[in-house]
């Protein structure tokens, strides 16, 4: 279903190619002031050109629709749209039948007898995270009037790999920027590595990491409402995810226990911390205060430009296939902008 | 909260030194005859007595309460217990107020404002995993008799790594047994690891595989109810659950679109193959109809016997803690019984 | 919050006088044929103009934004708007801080904390059952592909009242039209009425019967999701509804056992029957196959024109309020169009 | 699905005469001592017996399973259990196949493909009102910590009827003890009735009035989530339940606009009043501060003495059925403690 959440409520909606993407968002607080220069700045993000990017010069306009009067919530459910433009479908045509490798289309055409709309990948586009990046400003926003920050990084692009937060005791945690990894060098060899990619008419993935600072201990819930379950439904929620692990992840299975154990302290403030943050923040699926952690893997676009072996569902026949069309050779940058948004939402809604 | 399923509901209760722990799951066919030696099976593994497993011998005798007449469901609620045996909580008394570090004791201090039952972890004792392998074994039953078949695997234990599902085309995927390893030498490596460590008061962690086979192409939703997304879920509510990845999983960011992509063919008989599976089954959160393959990082049991530095939250003062009584030193085998059982109700869930 | 449904999910936005008000629907089987001419009749019911009822002459033109590609549903979620025009709010002023007798305002203004758009009566316009009524079309004409019909009837306007479904064996129930009354002279003496009370700057209300028709014995559920809870809950939120009763409903309770009991019989075709529908075709909160049969009462609508006592938020002082602008003098009918779209979408979402 | 609560859930279960019946509560704050005399008093009303009351001697016993530890929340799910004794299910053999008048059993016949447990009603027996009203009792005593009380009244039995909490503005609204009726007279003609139609193997229904004091402005939400659809939903949970209604209900379709709206005012301490209060407490969905008045129809208990007729779906023949066993005549004294505890539930989940 197209609804997320336990205490506020979003729901989802458009396809690549109809009239218009939105959603609704309910439970914001009444009486919000709505900042629209910090959504401008995360749909641009989400949005941002590049070399790795698609040419579709899609301006991403948002218009608000209900639960908003002179820039303030009233309380009632915030709707939003941004109306499609400049969507030739024309090269579409031969996707209703013939479905591309890695791509949702195969397992779309069964669920939906047919009938979804393939254009541009329908309901199924990374296109539908704009949405979720508009809602997700909004509580980022809300988030951070009660001192709780949210830090993507790009930590790794194909073989190319950033120094993670959880190195040299999280210093390098923090705000990164448009393209944010840790050093201008790192972000050159990215660039560089998405480039041949491109230029091979291939694509690459990666990992996005992602810190969230201020959050109290005590939050989350045993068992089914874990911390991680909830982050974790809302991440895979998001095109191109493949993975998430906390704090340490799959590498702590190669510690010991007494290795991998986070030792309590008080600090001199009497404040407890922990020395080490292997476990990314939460125990037991609740917070305990240390910055919750998370790595997400991206993985490569599979719209390339290399012809591919795959099937047509109409003839049955194995056929093969060469896309056209404008699509980003590295998705990375732009899921990190998605993810950030998506965290911002399912940590807003664990600490309401 | 306490409650899983979208299609089916389970609510689940108790506390480790409680009166008992059970559930209640609603969602199961009436005139389902049960099978109970398979359910005692499944719980015989999530408890089973090795040199990796506590001494406590708890019989997990359970009892249905309501749901069922002759051995057959009735179409409403099935409630169960099992009750606690043989819980001397003499010697928790010092963990009301000494943290155990990489426990769930400092979150829920904070969260239950130190109300919490915090013998033998309370509920989120791993204990909990009881009423699930029970409900799992239920789902797991039905799920055969449609084709659908749910094989664990011990991928790792800490260094120690047996070779992937997703390796040679899926060969070895298939049911591997009370200790699911492909070899004997493996399993021998890894107990001798386990009882190693255990020697050394400490704990290790591990790796579990799972492959779903049978599952037909065009199940899950895009967006918010994503396999990933409900499968994550439930993973992330096993005590001791760090990450978890989807196919190739993280790996899969180090290549290139091309390589990634699983291509489509036409078998002879003209069924919908892929050549690769690095999806694991499931694009744009919708299974292809390829076996589902996904693994789980169980961090180390954070119980151990070596002082470990921690905090005293009655006296505010650091302080250091030698646990006593019996813990695991190794919690992937029993854990690889509660992720089947899991697995067992949320692939029950999606295809509902 | 504003999301209805188990089966279906049905999220709802608007305010009577911000941009536009409609909503996202998700359960619409994919390759559904959408009956325009269908849904303008029932939206044309809900907004038609008569004596009682405002003279804004809203269009009610709906635009559909995703979820549909040469009207036939994709699967993807619906969602749809209707632009609010025609606004003029100038005369709503003074209603910030005078709070309408009966209306929402007074709970809204406490709940919003003085942020609700009070223009109009805002999210909780009676105008929001539009996009209620456009889903509700929908599902009508899903349900009639399937045999189930849903009769709509104005039982009593004030103190006119027209005969039940229940009496002569339910002789009565079919389709009663677009004021819905079982005579012409019935209908002329509830437009009379009608005008009268407008003519006296007053309002009144009355009860709308609904008959379910083809609905098979078995669906609903024990307890918290009975088809009574189902049906009441979404009759109820309808602005303006009071009260809801089943079958023989409160006067059953003047009834003997041996008077109120449905007793079952085969007729000649092996079909089972009940003598009497008392229950309204639901026992235990399971439909029997009897028709649905319920009642709703929808209060005088709260806006006259008469001047009322009242207070004014801001000053915190008693005053007087005379309302100025339109507003219907009786809502019944077009409740009664609101009600027969809920009740669609409801049976619906209870036997999917 | 048997699961209750939107900010608190309480899952339900049990049979009649199958081993157990109880519940899960999630949501009672940790922390919470619990009163048992409170509990066992409204156990009691639930279950005390009278002329018109079955003579199975039921101890309702229940015993705690978890999330308490010295009679103090936890904050984990508290489980709990009320053993069934004295089921003697010989004589329910025949109804295996010979479905009761107006009972569940038909729907569920069908429902559950014949596999339900029909001895004493099953699942659908109103004795699952126990766990309901175990529940209720724990929510009740919370409420009072708040300055929120409710009264049940047991309006009328048959044709004798009470005076309304409506009446005198509101003078008799409070506490009205284990038969809660305004004047022994009125009990004692209520008492007679039932027994005169106990004694012609018959039963009679009636109406059960709550009153809910000291809810503030403010609660609940527009549509989906408005108070009277939440309470509405829990009520027509309990069996024999056919009509609910706020304030006036349907004798306000009788009144005009100008009489049935409540106006406000404040009173000497600047607190904001109706004048009336025909609306019950609710407006627009949400509360306005006045006491929450609704109306519960009970239907007569269908279980009775006298021969009926009605059908074997076994044999597929028209068939008579006279039930023996024990069976109230009049269930509307204990339906009352199952609606107030009921209301208890509803309403602390509404203001949570």
């Amino acid at each position: 279903m197209n609804i997320f959440g336990n205490n506020i409520k979003f729901s989802i909606f458009g396809e690549s190619h109809g009239v218009a993407i939105g959603g609704i968002i309910d439970g914001i607080k009444p009486g919000t002031k709505l900042d629209f220069e910090k959504i401008d700045q995360m749909m641009k993000k989400r949005n941002h050109r590049a070399v790795y990017s698609t040419q579709r010069a899609e301006a991403d306009k948002y218009e608000i629709l209900s639960g908003v009067v002179d820039g303030i919530t009233t309380g009632a459910p915030l709707a939003f749209e941004i109306r499609n433009a400049d969507t030739k479908s024309g090269h579409y045509s031969e996707l209703a039948s013939v479905m591309r490798p890695s791509h949702a289309d195969y397992g779309a055409y069964v669920k939906f007898k047919g009938f979804a709309d393939h254009r541009g990948g329908g309901h199924f586009s990374g296109r539908i995270t704009a949405p979720l990046t508009f809602a997700g400003a909004i509580f980022k926003n809300e988030l951070e009037k009660k001192g709780i920050f949210i830090y993507p990084h790009i930590l790794s692009i194909g073989n190319i790999r950033d120094k993670s937060f959880l190195e040299d005791d999280g210093a390098s945690i923090g705000e990164l920027g448009f393209f944010p990894v840790t050093s201008e060098k790192i972000k050159d060899e990215m660039l560089s590595y998405i480039e041949s990619v491109r230029a091979d008419k291939n694509s690459c993935g990666g990992i996005v990491e992602v810190a969230v600072c201020g959050v109290d201990a005590g939050f989350g819930n045993p068992f089914f409402g874990s911390v991680e379950s909830e982050i974790s439904k809302m991440m895979f929620s998001i095109p191109a995810v493949k993975g998430i692990e906390f704090g340490r992840g799959f590498d702590i299975t190669h510690l010991t226990g007494f290795e991998a154990n986070d030792n309590y302290y008080y600090d001199e403030n009497k404040n407890v911390r922990v020395k080490k943050n292997n476990n990314g923040g939460i125990v037991g699926g609740i917070t305990n205060g240390a910055p919750i952690i998370f790595r997400v893997a991206v993985k490569p676009t599979p719209s390339i430009f290399k012809t591919q072996d795959t099937i047509n569902v109409k003839t049955k026949e194995n056929t093969a296939l060469t896309l056209e069309g404008r699509h980003d050779s590295c998705i990375v940058p732009r899921a990190a902008a998605a993810i950030e948004a998506a965290t911002a939402m399912v940590i807003y809604d664990i600490i309401s």
